[in-house]
């Protein structure tokens, strides 16, 4: 007997569930679940995702068994429904869906009304007594078959050859809606469809209904493969040999006349997370026509005044569902003749600040556990609580200034204003050539807003890299609003009052006309589109947390993320730390969390004011004498600086990083600054010239830095541990307490630490001596170069704890500089090339991940208890966060900001949920 | 009981023997030896080596019971020799001196005569009759005690007070030699070295005699931790805490009279390696007066005129010594009243040339092992065999010119033309002011002669930098000569004709005058010296071996030079390999025994000729297509080249290199050459400088280079494999055996290689279609991103072989750019700071031998059959040798002129002599 490769699904003879995701997908999976919790559900069969596997392991063939097994299932179908496949006598027709172990939405084909022929059609005409009825499917199936299966699809920016025929009969009768039409001009759109089908292909349409399920089968399995489908799993990081199921489903007609519609809702707001059915509905249509946001659909409220029971049967099955999946829930109907059928259900997408209140709301409600709401939160998504909003007086000044020039659905919450930009292939040009130098004389990419009639999968990157998106068709399902909302981006969907005009690259509103580089403003929230520029404030969560100026109980955005991160603490094991260079950052680090301070760099503080000219007389002293002198300048900013931070963070570690930039860092960039310097400091310019010179290097990142500099200037470790521990002695006689962590960055043999560390404890027990007190300290190291990995044994047993700087790690763990691999990286990861799924420098990669392994298993070796942390830019990235968990550290470091995502993402991590 | 410190030598109670170097040091353990073979050899006793250990580990304290031990072993030496130690009548007089376990010449400090006061002084005179001997011995004791005991030795470069003592005494009598000195002379000079002490001190000289040997048995346990010895440690990786012993023994006196003397001398000619005895001697003289190179002394030939029984026991001596230590010794002896005493035997030190011709004989006379033959040939030092001399014409035509100024002795063998430096701490610089720019545009270091009247420890860097030594003073066992050989610098010593002016800067003979940075030749082997540049000829192996102009027969050193390549073949299990980039080199490197290649570098192949100019075409080019045209150009020349390098090989591997350094190193340089290639390939000016702008990287160490070039720019791997398979193709044909190995640079990651490995295979194919034969060809990798040593399992899929490129892992895994570390790295290496004791960059170090390891040990896990070898510079390094053997790999390779090196390194590792 062969394999199991087909399964059915149906109220009466069901062989599925929803545990079955990886062979049935996730669609079939929830198909099936529905038919077991008896929902309505049109039966069908789902073929297993081991069956695409097989195709593309096999050079596109069908496992052997997969036909007859299909073929009987049909029969069984035939037998179930009453009807007959490929028979114009009360004819079978099925719709032909993919459906992946993930949600993949939007990225794979579908085709409706699988088994028409021009016979059929007319039985089908018979059946329903509706002629234009069975023309209307014919015509969309002939131009979805057409599209998708025999691949006439118009490539990008030209005209589907399908369109094309409906928008030529159209103008030419003047037909606006595809419901105007009349049986003749359907009649006409059907003749030349066939047309258009056999000039293409040089064959004609194919009419046997086994035939098209056959090609229609392998085209859901090839759409696996397709570009746009690539995309999104490298986006997403789903493995390409997961493959897809296909569902095979009787079709049920939500264009058999007024008493039918179909419709996609929500059983939650999906933009807030308000507890409120939302979603949408269109009468007299078929699915594809919501989604596509081609007609502006109706709020699924006003179902309930045009058809009461139907709507009731969707408030009844979001109770039974909810609580079945634990989860808001994202649900697609058909009514047919009053009677309404679920083709689909799954966990809804929500924007991050909805997500967090239906967890906590359905946590609440008793709906949900604890776990279930930590793996729907997508832990980079709570970045986006912090974002600004509009200032609101600023916002309330703009409306009475009457630069508000349209409202739209508020689809992706949270403000951006930026300048216009209208296709998504231009955007990377557009942020380049507009780019503003910021305070640091840092090229800053320009903010923009992309502003489209409608998106589609095509716009992705362009819409990864706007503030925003602006739309004037598609509704809060409409494809814009999908993805902006999982990629946490401000938009504002179905804004009808904005035309568009792609050619003269405005956009306009009345008399009001944006050209393409004007500053646009967009509220999320609200659906507010201003004219100009909008100045933001804090977030609601920030107002309560560092302004203050908000108190909790008037917070109800803050009061959910308060529950979500005493959730994620509950759960994780990692600690927190943060990255901070200022007592202010370290105080908003705390108010976010953060248990310590990871990593403070001291040569930040370097570049303040007047120290950057006691900083330089450093470096061009020529004797160590004189390098005293100058650090002698220094040594009480540091002190004061320690002083604040150490206070700040209120007696949690501080890890303290010793100086690591090489020196010319420090020294004027150019003429200009040279000679100012000069004058500044009375050191004549060719004296500067010549050292700027002297510390050239061929590749800074490998020379002269990190502890080189301590060791080879071992005045500067003196001055900065003597700085550290002043200030800790200080806030210690003040009564708090104080414990700080002196990091040797760039270690690489244990001799380096050795030497560096004799230095920072002799000091310390010298200021201890003269400030008549002691401190408890530890002396650790970054490890962050290859060789401290390997030899970390040795280097434990100076270090008291390792800090692993994976940046750096990275950098020379490939062999890559970060300032230099934009050459080649985007060509790594490009699916094409595969070398590479994700950028090593954003998310940890395997192969350092292993570097980082080894020094943990050696540095314990030596020293069981020490203290192990990381504190590159890895610590806040929530898959880095995850491989953290599992090596066994004790905390990570990140910046301020993303302190609740790593508390988020370490909880995620603990349950294994990353 | 308190442990044993203490060991006796004499000929009827003798404690040790030559098993004992490590707790009787080597001298200790060789007097015993001596004693026990029936030698003549003054009695004493030997403090261990555990005693020093013990003095630094306890703060400076003896063991206890060591003074014990001491005390009676004194008693038991009084008793021996009859002799009362610190007694006027029939006074005991010892010599006090270090030894540690190597051998480290010219390092520690000894005292002689030590037990003198001025009682004793005329005891001793009354005794021998001769109160000019006492007197001469005394202040000579003085003179020792206070310099090396008392701490009065003078700073470099400053008069030594007993040393000026004795001056002004000879300058105000006129009297020319020190044995010209009479005895109110030597009283003068007794009398005011006391005071001196005095003065120096604020104490009297100590007249105990028990107090004398305390103090001086501390300070050879100090002289252990002074700054020479530790240099010394440092340059031979000899280990801080093996300690040194003391060695006290009864004094002999060589200065008694004319029927008294002291010599050095070596069983045979340590400059040449004839079997014949070579040494010096000096009548009525102590052993200092040799070694120290004062007065030129007699060649040990002579002794046989003036006292033939002393002689003959010198060449009894020799017979007994060799076959019993199975090498030349080098001997210290001293006749007291025509009795010859033996002070000191051990392996006498040698030229390279010499060592091999000792090694050669003696093995052919029976008298040693091959594997004392290979533990004393030092690998390094074969290179000197393959060392220029000067060209026989040239010189001939010199010698007739008039420019042959002098003749000193032949102390170290080869031939160097240089410019004169006079002072060793000057040499760095001076290399520096006087570097010439070679032909490929880089700066060379000059070419220097070091000359001195004589040298000291302290010239041991300035040594190390000159290509040759030429002193005015001193023997063939002088400081000069005997460094000279051990680092087989050329050298001529003792060439007395010459006059040195340091004030001037000039040497003169007659009326010739040299100044600094005047060019002069010395011919080591002659010891000829010669006015000007002399140009040179290739060495008698290269005559044979490469050129063919002389026969093996005739060439004797060759012949040696053979016989110890089949020595080391014999037990080497590493195969040898050449890094060559050209069949010249190939075959060489053949010549000299290599196995195949490890590293053929085909980027050195795009700089010749106009090839350059098609190179810069192909990294101009805009698209794709301009690209493969500008490769087809270059397509033909690569293809030549292997050819030749196949061919050249001779069915032997040959591992090629694709691409690997960053595209920018092939652009032109400078304004000038950017004008003439713009010219050369019509590409405007600007379009040159912005893609060289384009090119720029940071840090290209870490950049766009290596496999990351094949990866984005698929068609150069193309060519490349395509030149080395069509010339394999076409060699085959011809009847040729071929085995290219294919190897992927800088692959950090499986994926990498799996991309240019499908390339490579498919052009293979495609070539072996084409031209209709087939080649067994391997591709594999470069291994030197730590990333690919810690996935060494994962490329291991892939790869076929390894090639370590040390070079690369060294910077990437220490993060330490060769180019940069300049800066840091003399520091690092300063025995005072202490980090790292060898620079990683010449010998493997243990954290990168580490990532070896485990990619040795991963790759394995994943493919046994693996073939791994080292490219890198390290694989001629003989210490970095060893740690490869013992890593496990099967071969190293290196430039053609390190293969013998490497061919007897690798030996020595198999024999665990390394």
């Amino acid at each position: 007997m062969s394999e199991k490769y087909v399964y059915r699904f149906s109220k009466d003879f069901n062989e599925g569930d929803r545990n079955m995701r990886e062979i049935l997908g996730g669609k079939g999976a929830n198909l099936a679940e529905m038919c077991k919790i008896g929902l309505e559900v049109p039966p069908g069969f789902t073929i297993s995702t081991a069956s695409c596997v097989h195709y593309f392991r096999n050079g596109n063939k069908w496992a052997p068994g997969l036909a007859d097994q299909v073929n009987e299932t049909v029969a069984w179908l035939e037998k179930t429904t009453g009807k007959k496949f490929g028979c114009a006598d009360n004819p079978l027709l099925v719709s032909v869906r993919s459906g992946s172990r993930a949600s993949m939405p939007g990225m794979m084909d579908t085709i409706l009304n699988l088994g028409l022929n021009d016979e059929v059609m007319e039985g089908l005409a018979k059946m329903t007594n509706n002629r234009r009825f069975a023309l209307d499917s014919y015509r969309r199936f002939l131009k979805m078959f057409g599209d998708v299966v025999l691949g006439m699809k118009a490539p990008k920016g030209m005209h589907d050859p399908f369109d094309h025929i409906l928008e030529d009969v159209k103008k030419r009768t003047g037909k606006k809606e595809d419901t105007d039409l009349n049986e003749a001009e359907l009649d006409e759109i059907v003749s030349r469809s066939k047309e258009a089908i056999q000039k293409a292909t040089g064959k004609p349409f194919p009419t046997e209904a086994r035939d098209q399920l056959t090609l229609a089968i392998n085209a859901v399995f090839d759409s696996w493969m397709n570009n746009r489908a690539i995309e999104y799993r490298k986006l997403y990081r789903i493995p390409d040999d997961w493959g897809t199921a296909v569902n095979v489903q009787t079709m049920v007609y939500g264009n058999l006349g007024d008493d039918c519609g179909t419709g996609v809702c929500f059983t939650r707001d999906g933009g807030t997370g308000e507890n409120v059915f939302t979603g949408e509905f269109l009468m007299n249509a078929q699915g594809e026509d919501v989604v596509a946001g081609i007609r502006t659909p109706r709020r699924v409220q006003e179902l309930n005044d045009i058809m009461p029971h139907a709507y009731k049967t969707l408030l009844d099955a979001k109770v039974i569902l909810e609580k079945h999946y634990g989860w808001m829930q994202d649900l697609e109907f058909t009514i047919e003749k009053e009677k309404l059928y679920f083709l689909q259900t799954r966990d809804g997408k929500s924007t991050p600040m909805a997500s967090i209140r239906i967890g906590v709301e359905m946590l609440e409600e008793g709906l949900t556990t604890e776990q279930k709401v930590l793996s729907q939160v997508e832990a980079n998504g709570v970045t986006y609580l912090l974002r600004p909003i509009f200032d609101p007086a600023a916002q309330e000044a703009a409306r009475k200034e009457g630069r508000k020039i349209a409202k739209g659905l508020n689809a992706g919450p949270g403000a951006a204003s930026g300048r216009v930009v209208f296709f998504s292939d231009e955007m990377g040009d557009k942020r380049e050539e507009w780019a503003e130098v910021d305070s640091h004389g840092k090229k800053v990419p320009a903010k923009t807003i992309l502003v489209r009639i409608e998106t589609s999968p095509e716009d992705i990157t362009g819409m990864e890299l706007a503030e925003g998106i602006l739309t004037q068709r598609g509704g809060m399902t409409s494809h814009a609003a999908l993805v902006a909302r999982q990629r946490g981006k401000v938009c504002v969907a179905g804004c009808e009052a904005i035309h568009i005009d792609y050619q003269a690259r405005t956009l306009s509103v009345g008399k009001t006309v944006l050209k393409e580089g004007d500053w646009i403003s967009i509220d999320g929230s609200t659906g507010e589109v201003f004219a100009g520029k909008l100045e933001t404030a804090p977030s609601e969560v920030l107002q309560v947390l560092k302004d203050k100026t908000l108190k909790p109980e008037n917070a109800p955005t803050y009061r959910r993320f308060a529950k979500l991160m005493e959730l994620a603490d509950k759960y994780r094991r990692l600690d927190i730390r943060t990255n901070a260079d200022a007592p202010s950052e370290a105080a908003l680090a705390v108010a976010f969390g953060a248990q310590g301070i990871g990593l403070t760099r001291t040569e930040h503080m370097f570049f303040e004011g007047d120290r950057i000219t006691s900083m330089r007389k450093m470096i061009l002293a020529t004797t160590e004498e004189a390098r005293r002198a100058a650090l002698k300048e220094l040594l009480p900013r540091q002190r004061e600086d320690f002083y604040g931070i150490f206070k700040a963070m209120e007696g949690r570690p501080v890890t303290v990083r010793l100086l690591d930039p090489p020196l010319h860092e420090f020294l004027p960039q150019d003429a200009e600054r040279v000679a100012e310097f000069s004058k500044q400091s009375g050191i004549p310019v060719e004296d500067i010239n010549r050292r700027i010179e002297e510390l050239h290097e061929f590749n800074p990142m490998l020379g002269h830095r990190g502890c080189r500099l301590g060791v080879t200037y071992p005045e500067i470790t003196e001055m900065q541990a003597r700085a550290i521990f002043e200030a800790a002695c200080d806030l210690k006689k003040e009564g708090m307490d104080v414990f700080p962590e002196v990091m040797v960055p760039l270690v690489g043999h244990a001799n380096e630490l050795r030497n560096q560390e004799k230095i920072v404890r002799s000091v310390a027990n010298k200021v201890f001596e003269e400030k008549g007190l002691k401190i408890d300290y530890l002396v650790g190291t970054m490890i962050e170069v290859p060789r401290a990995a390997v030899t970390a044994n040795e280097i434990a047993e100076v270090a008291e704890f390792f800090s692993f700087g994976t940046n750096d790690l990275t950098q020379m763990g490939f062999g890559m500089s970060r300032d230099d691999y934009g050459k080649f990286m985007p060509i790594y990861l490009d699916n094409n090339v595969g070398i590479l799924k994700t950028d090593p420098f954003i998310s940890l990669d395997e192969g350092i991940a292993e570097l980082v392994r080894l020094a943990v298993e050696r540095g314990k070796s030596t020293r069981p208890d020490i203290k192990l942390g990381v504190c590159g830019e890895h610590g806040g990235e929530p898959h880095s966060i995850a491989k953290f968990h599992k090596l066994g550290l004790a905390y990570v470091s990140c910046s301020p900001y993303r302190v609740p995502v790593a508390r988020i993402a370490a909880a995620q991590a603990a349950l294994g949920l990353l």
